[in-house]
């Protein structure tokens, strides 16, 4: 059965709260304000065939070859043949289950993990096994041991998404060569998905999984222009890859379904012109946003989340009996000089049942002012919260 | 194992021919030449948001409601909470088949059916069952008899398409009761794909699975706008049911890949708007084409194909002994004048093995003189084809 998404369960409330007039912040989805690149949608805008037509299965060539330029900036060297254009990260991930594993088979993900990885696993029936990873220690990689446990004969596939959705943490290079080391010696696919690439703080730098060596038949990594420029609806994502019998694989199923969306594409091509400034700003700004929630969530007593270093997600543990009761509280009955704020309760980004209770996840994708507001909107929440713990 | 796409696997030597400097005419996809609407092309060039956003999973609203008028027309009454929006009727049909069929279970399709099926198939884990449809009767659906020879218990489903692909046959109203009879005793849904509803010739009414009454809560309707407003490329087709269950289960897998393609909604949504005389045109196009490919190969010797009522295909048995070594020889061996043309092989749209052996589908997207010429191509291919059985 599909489980109902962590994101969207409580819409229904926020309309509800919305109707009374109540303001909500909505830190819920990922769903960035800032705007798209004007470049790319000047290229829509400029579209001159006279027949919107089925792209090349894998996506429409110059974009691909575009798109080997991009990655050569980050010392990842393709060709057009190691990428499949998806509609999204989404429709990539599904051709790299549904080349990687077959039905019934094992993918262990460290939880929490993006809710979605279990629809997807559904429908490629393959079996999510989850592995946990603590907010006591950041939602840092699970020792080899954890992955070690968890390995099966059914096994063949490790999953992690790098920097985390939902929990801001970017794994390092050794985390990433711990898992090399695992990926090798089980002779299991590495699946990463990347698609928060280039949202790295502090000065960190991203390790990809593409970096490793030894394993480049194992790594399929998962990439979208979605989070970069700010386009989501656009559906332009990657699946890659330097195995080429698992593309050959991942074509049939691009095949069947016979194109990725044009005018996307379209635009992603166009896009990869965005000067790098545009990324600076738009760090800068995810930053002091991220500073905004980070300090606040910590000032608050009982409550507490380790620094996101990437991503623009974080998971905030709160002194609260049930995170989908409080979510669904702080639209019902509460409201602070009519405001509330809406989260993702945490419980949904893990597999394991009772995990994540007092958690939740927190996206900072609205404004410093907002966000400012909206952690002033949890602080007076908790204070008269009734399932307060602590 | 995801088996080859009959459409795609030639290409390599359509690519040679060229190569050669032997003009292919393209006659195996289904790719037309007509031009896409210009309101539908405006829409998008005239897109004034700043954000491109995810839309709602189920698309965009306001689409939805436009749609209802749509099929208002068409004597079908739906709510914009009876469509879900998926990127093509490809992404569709998968969410009908993920959310009416567990894995294992299987659905029955009469064969010849549109190949790629069988991929969404596989993605869903579920089993095909051909039933047998015959040129000889003009590929009309199977006797009552044959379905329920087919049904087994692990049957959930039976599914069609009409106006049909790769056939051109356009199911009777009476054929479409037999259906209705069918799942109503064994309670098993109908996945009617009926995305060249607009595409019937000869004065014949398209009559559409949800005209049936007393099976509102089985028939899933799949369909799409590509072929509608030649508009492949923008990824934009439909699952349509009055089964709420059904609806709500599927819109749990539209969640999980968030959204369709937001400028592509955007084009069909204007594309509405397009005037009956558009499709007055294309039809009349279309029909001229038709007659030519009907009339030419009837005239060849030993050469026949039943006349086709609907969509832009016919399937064709000629006088040879293994259509995939014909359509091999015509790109690598043959050429007429310094042309020469491409078909789909018939078997690869057949499940049970050894069918369709002397059979080609055509597509019949080219205009009217380029069609001439390709089937005096065919004409002249058949006279000195080493493989030729009559």
């Amino acid at each position: 059965m599909m489980p109902e998404s962590p994101i969207r369960k409580l819409v229904p409330f926020a309309e509800t709260a919305k109707s009374k007039g109540v303001k909500v912040y909505h830190l819920n989805i990922g769903q960035p304000d800032i705007e798209t690149p004007e470049v790319a949608l000047n290229a829509v805008r400029n579209f001159k065939d006279k027949v919107v037509a089925y792209s090349h299965s894998a996506g429409i060539l110059s974009f691909r070859k575009k798109l080997t330029e991009y990655y050569k900036k980050y010392n990842i060297d393709l060709t057009p043949d190691d990428i499949i254009v998806g509609a999204g990260a989404s429709e990539a991930i599904l051709f790299a289950m549904n080349s990687c594993l077959d039905q019934g088979d094992e993918i262990i993900i460290p939880e929490p993990f993006y809710a979605n990885y279990n629809g997807f696993a559904i429908n490629a029936g393959v079996v999510v096994k989850p592995i946990f990873s603590s907010i006591d220690t950041g939602f840092a990689l699970p020792p080899m041991e954890e992955f070690e446990k968890a390995i099966t004969e059914k096994t063949r596939a490790i999953m992690i998404c790098n920097p985390n959705n939902p929990t801001g943490y970017l794994y390092s290079k050794e985390e990433l060569e711990t898992l090399r080391d695992i990926v090798k010696k089980y002779d299991l696919y590495l699946i990463t998905d990347e698609v928060y690439r280039e949202f790295c703080y502090d000065g960190h730098k991203h390790y990809s999984a593409m970096y490793l060596k030894g394993v480049e038949d194992h790594v399929i990594m998962i990439d979208s222009t979605s989070k970069r420029y700010s386009a989501c609806g656009i559906r332009v994502g990657f699946m890659i890859s330097k195995n080429k019998e698992v593309m050959k694989t991942a074509l049939k199923f691009a095949q069947a379904r016979l194109s990725p969306p044009s005018f996307g594409q379209v635009a992603a091509e166009a896009a990869i012109d965005v000067p790098d400034s545009y990324f600076d700003e738009v760090l800068k700004e995810y930053d002091a946003r991220r500073t905004v929630v980070y300090e606040s969530i910590n000032k608050i007593e009982g409550a507490f989340c380790p620094k996101p270093k990437g991503a623009f997600y974080v998971v905030a543990k709160l002194p609260i009996d049930n995170s989908d009761r409080f979510c669904q509280w702080l639209l019902e009955d509460f409201n602070y000089k009519n405001q509330t704020v809406m989260f993702a309760p945490a419980s949904g980004f893990y597999s394991t049942k009772g995990r994540g209770e007092d958690e939740v996840r927190i996206s900072y994708v609205l404004n410093v002012n907002d966000l400012k507001s909206a952690m002033k909107c949890l602080e007076e929440a908790l204070k008269v919260y009734p399932g307060r713990t602590t």
